[in-house]
């Protein structure tokens, strides 16, 4: 199965650093926003979890369609932003695609929200 | 000092469980989606590290502004965007007004995009 890194992958500074420790640089935030941009939308958030749920399987696409009341087009789209922004990847196998999610990207989120660090020195109101 | 709950927080759904764990229910999607939304704009992403990196502090608008090329009203616009979205808090003292982080939030949006259980179990690359 081919599964090319992402060029929002390739770039090390977009990666693993909490804010709460060091200020982000200006193309770091770049690459950042975009893929919280894609996060930014209900259905898609749904989506993502839909398919990080699979506990690091894949999800074909025709199970996704039959989890909302929306279009096969706009569920679609919606895959395709994800895709764009590095969080998930896919493959055609015959009649379907099947996605993944992508965990060095959501990683890179995740951690980069990380106040543990701070909140243990701080107290948790602040 | 007066620092209200936003109604963000006071939605446990919106805390905390891992969506390689769970799947998101259309609620607890909605209210995170607003806090991704407002993160997936570079200037507002590089304007709540800077507020974060003061290691548990406040940071005056003034240094905000200050380490912007923009104008004082786009960076006031950007600044509430991200306390509509729960990230962030104020308080007005004297002539500025001084910002923090509000890390329960940070924490909840963190932890949902933690992926660190099921790559343990799946290996690196997916």
């Amino acid at each position: 199965m081919s599964r090319q890194e992402l060029p929002v992958l390739a770039d090390p500074s977009a990666c693993c650093v909490p804010m709460v420790t060091e200020a982000l640089t200006e193309d770091a935030a770049a690459g950042l926003a975009r893929g919280f941009k894609a996060l930014g939308d209900p259905v898609r958030l749904r989506l993502l979890s839909l398919i990080a749920a699979r506990a690091g399987g894949e999800v074909c696409v025709c199970e996704l369609t039959d989890a909302f009341t929306l279009t096969g087009p706009t569920i679609s789209h919606h895959l395709k932003v994800l895709r764009e922004a590095g969080l998930i990847d896919c493959q055609r196998r015959g009649t379907w695609v099947y996605y993944w999610i992508v965990p060095a990207r959501l990683a890179a989120l995740s951690q980069l929200l990380d106040v543990s660090a701070a909140a243990a020195s701080t107290g948790s109101t602040r």
